[in-house]
């Protein structure tokens, strides 16, 4: 499946936590940037995600803000 | 001003495209890894956001998914 | 690829309407349901998405809200 | 009361499950169309939401993103 | 309809500004603080928004961030 | 840091709720208005959110809905 999300960045899974309902995952991109997707625990559990893993961070346009220094 | 957001990304701004009401800027994050982010033509404009300009792209880990290869 | 989201809703395309930066996409599901999306008209255009064709609505349960009738 | 959300899915709840803030509500639209909803431990609570009800699945259309296959 | 959003913030219209698909309105809420909501037009219309209308400004609490001064 | 969010809405920490992996911060703005936001348990760590802080609900304006009365 091909997705409209302008931002799909591909990574490998170095972090999954699971909590009650939410799972929180990070993903490492291009080297030391580090992503942090929290997702349902039924989505980590669907997808099998585990440490090591190669994965993408997968972001909508709309949801990206922009910030600059003072 | 400290933010909750989970991934602040440090990188360059390569565009900047003005619609009606919203504009999309491009920023260049670790070399070669790009974000795009939908943002209000105000916010261009109250930020002074030019190519060139160092900038971060903003992102709650809430509004992160994870993708996986078939 | 496999994504996270817990709402992965497949339709038929039933209305393209692109703005100056923003384009918004109706997609049929299920019969008489119409999901309306908002994405980039840069989405529209790489998956060449036009009327009639077979799509998915992709919504993270995060972004559903519940409501009630008083 | 109205809301300018293009996504007002009308349909009844199957499950709820409360974790330790973050509840998921699952809400069969249009036969076998579910919908699941990721909201506050509270707002269960408030609104009374259980197994059985009637309810609606909101989404915002900039929150929708769309897929197609390969 | 109730709605699971934890923040309906009550307040009147002052400004709505229209693109080409996409509307940005204001809404004062509590004297001197101003919500800025972008919605589709087709929204606006709906609704029939205009300036000196009462609205709320609907916002789902995993939407919200917190910010500290450094 | 300045962020393109067009709601940065100032005020003081009265509530913090922190859950498995997920927390909810309430804030209340201008007098009687409270908001609340649910953010990673990490972010409160991070940003060491207690009550009776300043702190600030930043909203993007894509995230912000509109209702009015029927």
């Amino acid at each position: 499946m091909k997705i409209s999300a302008r931002n799909v960045l591909k990574g490998k899974i170095i972090d999954v936590t699971k909590g009650a309902t939410t799972a929180h995952v990070k993903i490492e991109i291009g080297g030391r940037i580090i992503v942090t997707s929290s997702i349902t625990n039924a989505a980590v559990d669907e997808l099998g995600l585990k440490v090591g893993q190669e994965a993408f961070a997968i972001i909508k346009a709309s949801d990206v803000m922009v910030g600059v220094a003072d």
